[in-house]
């Protein structure tokens, strides 16, 4: 039985801990909301109102894991380092910048604290799942934690990956590939749900495209149900897709999202990497780029576009198609 | 002195007349519009209200001219085939499908009729600067028009680029290099309108990334001076940088556009013969699909992306921040 | 028990009529090279070394299945037709251009044979978990071959996605995402292969950029075992990622391959059909384009930016870095 | 009259001094190579092997303008650092990252010493064409420079961007949408080389591909010419496109260039602060990545789709088609 510290019981941080005290860990916990506190203390962690009462409740040498949104991790392993002592270890589970980890741990290996950066996949169905862990660190460091390690995630999934830095490194590039793996699908499934168009007719200007051969966008595809069918036995069967089929039966039509989507940085480490590196990374970038571009970033160059057209050719801007944005496939 | 007929009296086809009148040609013109032949008629055209008159005006063998929007080409290439006659000569100078270019010379022929495909480019500044002319078709056929093409382009301003399709494929190029030249710039003063975005402050929770090193964007830069400024001596000095650079100064702020930024095929059709030759096009389908997305067609893509990301992380959608849509650059 | 005529025996059609034989079903074989054919004949299959032979061989209504490169399905459909009866259905079950199977269809009507196009999925390994079929046709003809679908593919994996051609529509969106996905991964690795950069010297001179911050390079990782971690638990687990941990395993340097990367014609379609209904799919289209540059298509445009570039900078070209095409990971 | 030193003779820096001496103005002149101070002299400007003569040369307040490669600005920077008095002027005329320019505008400012950064383009023609400058720094510092500005820029080729970092910031910018430009051009030119690919035959089996309808490739395209066509009257028109045309004159097959093309920072740069700042680019980002991938970058991702392909499909690598390799326009 290990004993650790948790600061940060969100989505992630509280499941974890959930997982560690079925393995049997002594879990101390600590959170800014007290009911978060609270509601593990019920299940059996320890609370820690304070930072100070976390670092107490802990025998050295201590672990303290920290599962943060990633512009609040620096601030606390600053409050930390305050409180440890030399020989324990802090780890960093969150999304944070591996530059960060590289950063931080050759600061704290001043103060001989150690410092290891756990990225942690799997969301919120890692309870039930196990997490994916990449680990970065000192070997002895990372060795000490195995039953910690070994608690959270499934068999054979966590790996040490190399020294401080690595571990982040590789799950930043696990988040930027998983920007392209559901860029891919979601471009697919738009395909499949536009595969009726050719049964509506269509004006024919000098502003629009006329479609070619609307014969051949006859199909009023149950979008659900494909995603449903390729989970067995097709080539792109996935974890994501899974989750999309799911989520494609309860909400065919998708109802209530704008289509506003978020990114939460690693996709835009890895590709700063890329471009440090000279590595060519089109499908990972495009796929960032369809965030931005969701987020209202790309408004500006669009009517500078619409602007050029007026210079050159006169063309007034079309107003925008409302059935464009009220797809319903499987209606 | 030529004859010519010319049928479509839009932006481009009036302005062409206008040219060739210039140059002393004769022109016969018509329009489903009677006020566009009546306009052209005060300046010294022939009008034809209907094409049987077009045709009678003219001598054989006739030359006439098609300016319409690719949809309405086929069916007047049709109605004029039964009244032309042998060696008589119909040019389409519209952005029509290459591929059309080559099936209706082949068919024409049979009725011993030449067909040429004058891809045409300069906007609504051909009438001044000339327009840029790209030719297909019979040597013999396309000899005889020079001194219609010498009128209609500066000099250097025409080629004859090959058989019948030759001349709007080139085009189709033309116009798909274009929206990737258009595209750069878009991107490119974007990005210049944002570099204040260090002086604003930003969240910091999971859902944004936060802004790495606000201080490296403190810039409020004058998108329009820059604008004009490349035009002199720099690299991208470009006739589309000279209308971006009269747009941002007579509307700095693209008051007035929305960002709806229409596409006119032969971008499609560019991207279409690179699919068919498997000649890798990232640049130029980039530029298209930035399109295709400010016309709403990514709207289901991204919500399924919105209903990934709250299936595998429980993250649900934060709003849109109205900030971002409402840049003013040189405010 | 069906009975069911199968053209083509490679990969695919050999492994699918041994599929169907361990049902129970009664499968009649041909193929132009006589020991495929002998080979499944061993296996309790029928031969038949003409088609007239196979289609003497079935009883009416009678169901051939086409499992043949794109190619060739067109001239095997129209030798099929002038053997056929009404009622017979012929099935194509390869990598085929969905309008194709409108229009088979549509032609076939006329002689009352039916058409069903059926996607299949699963590759070299679909004997063993099943394939995952894609069906468009008639609702009876697709009905009365339930049996033959339900043993090729695992359980709800195969489904009628609608009229002729959606079956083919439907699996060629399928390879589209595959091939964003497959690109995704080969990214991302490619990313964490070179993550060592930074422990080797580079040359500062006006020609090349310099790598910022060596430092955050420093990790040699071993990219086999990621492969391998990522299989459990993590968000991008997937059954292509499940080969590419195989593949990596067993070959860690990828020796033996020259970075040729072939594309079957579905990638394209998918792109064809996004140009034609203006739907976005920059991340599809770019995975496209790495194959088309991986087969030598970029060389002339490469060129041409370095004529470019002497143009306007007088920059000679440097040699290529022999190191960059030698990468090593795992030594 | 102004004074002023120049450091780093290369292509840009040496013909910089030319046209400050054709305006009168007094240059001092520096680099490494004493055969380039040589040539200057001879020209009429002062020579200084050593940086200390060549700030000996100059009356306070000196103005010493830097034009070498990124890498070498810092350590130059430092060196005259210890050599200048307050009230002194260092410009950086070069492709330096301008977060360089905000840091060592803020050191030098504790030695009272000012700091300009002086993005330059205009490359080789520069001399003759004048030289566009976009300058970033203190308006008292800047103004006292405006008689080098504009001997060095055309009329209107210079402006005072904003505080230290703009002038690089928007040279940055500039050179990212440079890419965009010229990947344009060359994917367009690209397309127009590869139009005759109808004519020749190509293989059917499963791993290639089939060029559909291959009679609408026809077109045996004269590149050069269409390059010169375009000049005259086009939209795509542009500086880019003069040398264009230029280089494909002297040189229409491109013979002696490998299609290795180098990147010398600002595009990368360009893109990181588009991934800071979430500004969709995906047009500049493809121009980058088409040069990675030129570099030979791509080559392990490659081989990783390669064996992904093997792993699922059994398909072995086809050999890369020679002709692929060996276009030859205007053949």
């Amino acid at each position: 039985m290990k004993q650790i510290g948790m600061i940060g019981l969100g989505r992630m941080g509280a499941n974890m801990v959930r997982r560690l005290l079925r393995a049997g860990h002594d879990c101390v916990v600590h959170d800014i909301r007290a009911e978060a506190i609270a509601e593990l203390a019920g299940e059996g962690a320890r609370g820690a109102t304070l930072l100070e009462d976390l670092v107490a409740q802990l025998n050295p040498p201590r672990a303290v894991w920290i599962m943060l949104p990633a512009a609040l991790v620096g601030k606390t392993v600053t409050a930390l380092r305050a409180l440890l002592e030399p020989g324990d270890i802090i780890i960093d589970g969150g999304n944070s910048d591996y530059r960060d980890a590289i950063a931080q741990a050759r600061e704290l290996r001043r103060q001989k604290l150690h410092f290891i950066d756990a990225g942690t996949s799997g969301g919120i169905h890692g309870l039930d799942d196990g997490y994916c862990l990449m680990i970065g660190g000192d070997p002895q460091a990372v060795q000490s934690l195995t039953p910690v390690f070994t608690a959270l995630a499934p068999a054979g999934g966590w790996l040490h990956c190399g020294p401080a830095g690595a571990g982040h490194f590789v799950k930043m590039v696990h988040n930027g590939i998983e920007y392209g793996l559901m860029a891919a699908y979601a471009e697919g499934f738009n395909l499949l749900a536009q595969a009726d168009r050719g049964l509506a007719a269509r004006p024919a200007d000098a502003e629009t495209a006329p479609l070619a051969q609307p014969e051949n966008y006859p199909f009023t595809l149950d979008v659900a149900a494909i995603a449903e069918l390729w989970r067995h036995g097709s080539v792109v069967r996935s974890w994501l897709l899974d989750l999309t089929a799911q989520a494609l039966h309860e909400n065919p039509t998708l109802a209530g999202y704008s289509g506003h989507v978020a990114d939460s940085g690693e996709g835009r480490w890895t590709m700063r990497a890329a471009i440090d590196l000279g590595v060519p990374m089109p499908v990972l970038a495009s796929a960032l780029f369809e965030r931005f571009g969701s987020q209202g970033q790309n408004v500006y160059a669009n009517k500078l576009l619409s602007a050029m057209r007026k210079g050159f050719g006169g063309h007034g801007e079309k107003p925008v198609d409302p059935a464009a944005h009220d797809i319903r496939p499987g209606d």
